[in-house]
């Protein structure tokens, strides 16, 4: 089942992804709201068997697998609800010209989908970013068909949600071929996908090299399609003086618990910790070093990555006053230690490769002298998922042109705590500028995601018997609108 | 004044730019919508002067030039005025995760603007899509610098409007540098533009292979930026079997109308209709051939228009089949006649070049003898800006697929229409998909279009004392924003 789909079967896949695409692409949004709903209820009640075969698959903690899938289960739904409130459908309608009475002219203006979308998923979260990931439920959510290419890391996982949305799909009576799935060897199948007609649109999980092939592949198309591409970050930590002085020690401890958490695996995990070089120093690092030392080695997802966190780390120390400031007992073959290393402010700034990000239970801790270097390693940085600031009240007024660089430099931002979890809210930015993602201007979670994969068609002066239900008078759905510039539910009489 | 920028001037105005930029980034949409109405009222109150300026450049007759003039000027109003309402910040706040009360989990996002843009006008419009044109409002309005090339087709045009832009910035107190302008030889400057680190988004309107050069080199940047170009398009009219029988002559009239204003000088022109092959096409080509006959010919905006409108009209009659349905008085040199050719679907369908756009009094009449042409007709056509069906409402009842089909071809649907002009309102939708611009998720026009420049960014359990003022509690802006899923304007309590 895991074996190679062929050139002409993914063909065949995304040409009934298309077919079934032109009979969903008008289902009310009612109507997606019950699919995803369905898809949702489908992957709750899978049952453990599931967790098994992606505990295996990814070596991950069974616990982390029930709450990733708990998550994503919470994805689906709010994604739902999204689509029933009407918010990510951007639905405008003007019936008057700059405030005069009505002059005859009347324009109404949806999201409507794209089309096929290709996902890519990644490795280190086997739901809630692959098969049946978000990036699914978006395109879903905006009326696209979905053919997802299966991340190599997870087979089984990725056949047996295959078969979760397969099961939703066949019991809501919705045509099968809505979603397809293939697996490649490398990436030709994924390249023929990016590279297909049919195909409008890409979302993709995974490294920048990985991402900019599909970004560049996508962009070269006769018609160039969008490519949301969720890359790189090493999320920088700014600890400001007068936290420090009060918090170091607890702050070695908060930030270990971070650290070891699903062995680093995060996209969100902080890469670079900038720390003030002030006696604090100490017991940051004796409290650290404590922590860490008893620390057993953790399983990464794959060999591959395993390997690459042994380059990085090595390619890090082989840097001049690059050192150990930490480290846990050591790993084997795919198991590995967990390990942060320190270095000051020039060192830093003079060596690119230590701004890159190490997958795994890895990070760098660097020390600054003064305000110029801080400043100076506030600037430093590429775009960011998310950015930390750890500060008192009174470093936030006295670095507040710190914090407004910082503030420019993630698409989240967060205050005295480490870049944890994603929730799914309305308000849930999770991208920010290249290598970050490949399009700063959207998210790769929460309800807006679905906007990745809409564009506004307006209808003017229409016939209001065959306008979209989501564009009637009577707003038989209750969808919240901007008519004549007021957002309502209620109805145009 | 118009002789060529140097590349070290455009370096050092690209810098001031940006260093204008970092200034005001952090302006809050009061002070943003209070530049956009200053420089509203410094285009409204320039004299008569520029429309003679403009007149000479362009050779567009000086009330259309007025009129574009007042179009500019409400659309620099509208998009303060969006922005003073929040709806284009999309702003969203949660403090309540699932409904649950209050966990401690805060979040608030706010679109804020990428950077210096560079913006490319049109020669079509000197005053709407050029030096102070919409697609440099929509920057300001997002809290972006700008850059602009300006257009070859009107120099003094350009001059003119910077120094009014210069003089609102001026009054307001604003960095003068917050916008410049740029004078190039062939692409060489605007190349250098798209290239230049510290530019971070492109607005272009124009041809599909500027467009396409333009989107080519942002997208192989080392980090590539987002272009958001408005390229080509035939918008193709479907006129339907009851609507014809009943109108074809009354058609012909309004056709002509249409395809003769500003010398058909729209890039939401008509240039191809699509008509039943009945006995009426005798009475709407007797009216339009009247109509067209005493027509004399116009000036075209440049020399290299009217070169590219004649080999456009030869390369077409060079097709067997094609033929002159009805024309004007000749033209010479700039001046070009209205000109109407007609072929049947067969035809069309195998000759490519007949789809594409001819810019000017240009317009192709396709018939068709049954359901099946028609069919095939509506599935021909590459994505557009605009595409109009006339039809009674037997034709939308029995035509619903293919008013389907259509209805994913195009940004905007008219009932009945041709496309004439864009009203600036919250509905616009001046977009579509390739080629017609670059990204079908976006508009060029009305406030909407502001958010082709803007990125979210998650203040996660922020300071409420740093917040910036658009997310405080007390919304002091007093600003439309999603608060727990909810759009309201009122204060958080």
């Amino acid at each position: 089942m895991d074996s190679f789909t062929s050139i002409e079967n993914i063909d065949k896949i995304v040409k009934q992804a298309h077919q079934a695409y032109l009979w969903y692409k008008n289902k009310h949004v009612k109507d997606r709201a019950y699919l995803l709903h369905s898809i949702a209820s489908e992957i709750e009640n899978s049952d453990e068997e599931i967790i098994s075969i992606a505990h295996q698959e990814t070596h991950l903690p069974k616990e982390a697998l029930r709450a990733e899938k708990s998550w994503l289960v919470e994805a689906w739904r709010e994604n739902a609800e999204a689509l029933l409130s009407g918010h990510v459908l951007d639905i405008r309608i003007d019936t008057k010209v700059h405030g005069s009475d009505y002059e005859g002219y009347d324009l109404r203006t949806i999201g409507k989908g794209l089309g096929t979308v290709t996902v890519f998923g990644a490795s280190n979260w086997p739901f809630a970013f692959s098969t049946a990931g978000v990036d699914t439920s978006a395109a879903f959510a905006a009326g696209c068909a979905v053919v997802v290419k299966a991340h190599a890391a997870h087979p089984k996982t990725s056949v047996y949600m295959e078969q979760v949305i397969k099961r939703a799909l066949e019991k809501a009576g919705y045509p099968k071929g809505l979603f397809g799935q293939i697996f490649s060897n490398r990436n030709a199948g994924g390249q023929y996908l990016v590279k297909h007609k049919l195909i409008k649109a890409v979302g993709f999980t995974g490294s920048v090299s990985g991402g900019r092939a599909i970004y560049d592949t996508a962009g070269k198309r006769a018609e160039p399609i969008p490519v949301f591409a969720e890359m790189g970050s090493v999320n920088p930590v700014f600890v400001l003086p007068a936290y420090w002085k009060n918090n170091a020690a607890a702050f070695a401890q908060r930030f270990k618990d971070f650290l070891t958490d699903k062995a680093g695996q995060y996209c969100t995990n902080n890469g670079v910790l900038i720390v003030p070089e002030t006696e604090e120093f100490n017991s940051f690092s004796a409290v650290l070093q404590n922590e860490l030392k008893a620390m057993e080695p953790q399983a990464l997802l794959t060999d591959s990555i395993a390997d690459s966190f042994r380059r990085g780390k090595a390619a890090a120390l082989n840097v001049d006053q690059v050192e150990i400031l930490a480290q846990g007992k050591p790993g084997d073959g795919i198991s590995v230690e967990s390990i942060v290393l320190k270095t000051d402010t020039p060192v830093f700034l003079a060596n690119e490769n230590l701004s890159e990000e190490v997958f795994g239970t890895f990070s760098i801790v660097v020390t600054y002298k003064n305000e110029d270097e801080l400043a100076a390693l506030s600037q430093h940085f590429a775009s960011q998922l998310t950015a930390c600031i750890f500060a008192e009240k009174q470093d936030l007024h006295k670095y507040q042109a710190l914090v407004e660089t910082v503030s420019d430099m993630a698409g989240r931002l967060m205050l005295n705590n480490f870049s944890n979890g994603v929730r799914v809210l309305y308000a849930t930015q999770h991208g920010g500028g290249y290598p970050a993602t490949s399009d700063s201007r959207f998210t790769a979670v929460g309800p807006f995601s679905i906007k990745r994969f809409l564009k506004p068609v307006a209808y003017q002066n229409w016939d209001p018997d065959y306008l979209p239900m989501e564009l009637q008078n009577k707003n038989p759905l209750g969808l919240w609108r901007i008519i004549n510039g007021e957002p309502t539910r209620n109805a145009i009489r």
